[in-house]
């Protein structure tokens, strides 16, 4: 669960799995960014006709949201594992980008 | 960081930021997978014209390091966007993806 | 074959093909951006583990030479969409851009 | 124009500009599938926070519409470097790919 999986945790998870696989000499950092267009890809052919409230209404029905599920975890997984390979902090990162977005995007008073 | 950061903590973060701007009506299933296009289009701008070996030693470099991690930021926080709008949890949908992924790829022997 | 066809041929085709299967409603700018995305990862996915000197030799082997080929036409196809649904001239839109790119990357002397 | 405008004079056009500036052997297959997502990133970018509707209304908009203009330009003439460096005749794969897709979906009667 979210509440209580630490990111490391899911990071070292997709890790091991590609390790046992041999797949880690393959996991630069440009073919892993490509990997995301293609699964990113994967991911608005589901929405690409539809309404934005139809993709609302799609994240609810059972089985369009196992293979929203399934896309959101695959594109998870080579987020990590490209946070893993350069060794980026992904909290670290969610940090600093967000303090720029502070000054980029000022709250509304 | 991400050993102590549980990924609920970076979904509440990000959804709080977009709350007091006023953005949760533009974050449909369907723009937030078109939002994450785009971020990865950036990702990708930075790797193109790159070799693999390239995008190793890119990594290591501090001004792309930081390019690099910016662009992860964003697209890790559209992905986190996308799972707490549609209600999936990241961490359960992971497990139940590999799970899939272990029958897929079985490990050699 | 290229050498003969004329750019609007291939939009009134491609229009025509949607036109009878009752699609126009569908193809909204919006829409076919996002149809490109999903239609380039498929592209990005025939070559995301390779290397660039491997993808080359991808596009002389017969088998991998038509699914490049059938992702080629399915991206042109909707960038013919746009073009057309939109009023943008192809030729026209190319040769503006260009304009501006011989100012942004000067010939060198 | 489209309606006069050979593909081969726009493959010519590209192919052109590139090689004056050295750019050939940046343009391998898998690069240019990069570059692809890259620039329909950009082309998301201008449509994700809209409305179906409202990316139609932007295309009659002059900045807007200049805008989609140049993303579409730089668009197509990736997917025309990739029909050249790989020999792939862009109006041939298209009529093969046009004659499976009657198959897959055919002429409502």
């Amino acid at each position: 669960m979210d509440a209580t999986t630490p990111v490391a945790a899911l990071k070292a998870g997709i890790r091991q799995f590609a390790a046992v696989r041999g797949w880690d000499p393959y996991h630069t950092p440009k073919n892993l960014a490509m990997a995301l267009a293609s699964e990113v890809g994967e991911l608005c052919e589901l929405f690409r006709w539809l309404t934005p409230e139809e993709s609302v209404a799609a994240s609810a029905d059972a089985k369009r949201r196992e293979a929203i599920a399934d896309e959101l975890a695959d594109i998870a997984n080579i987020v990590f594992l490209l946070s893993s390979h350069t060794g980026i902090d992904l909290s670290d990162a969610i940090a600093a980008k967000m303090a720029k977005n502070e000054v980029k995007y000022p709250t509304p008073v």
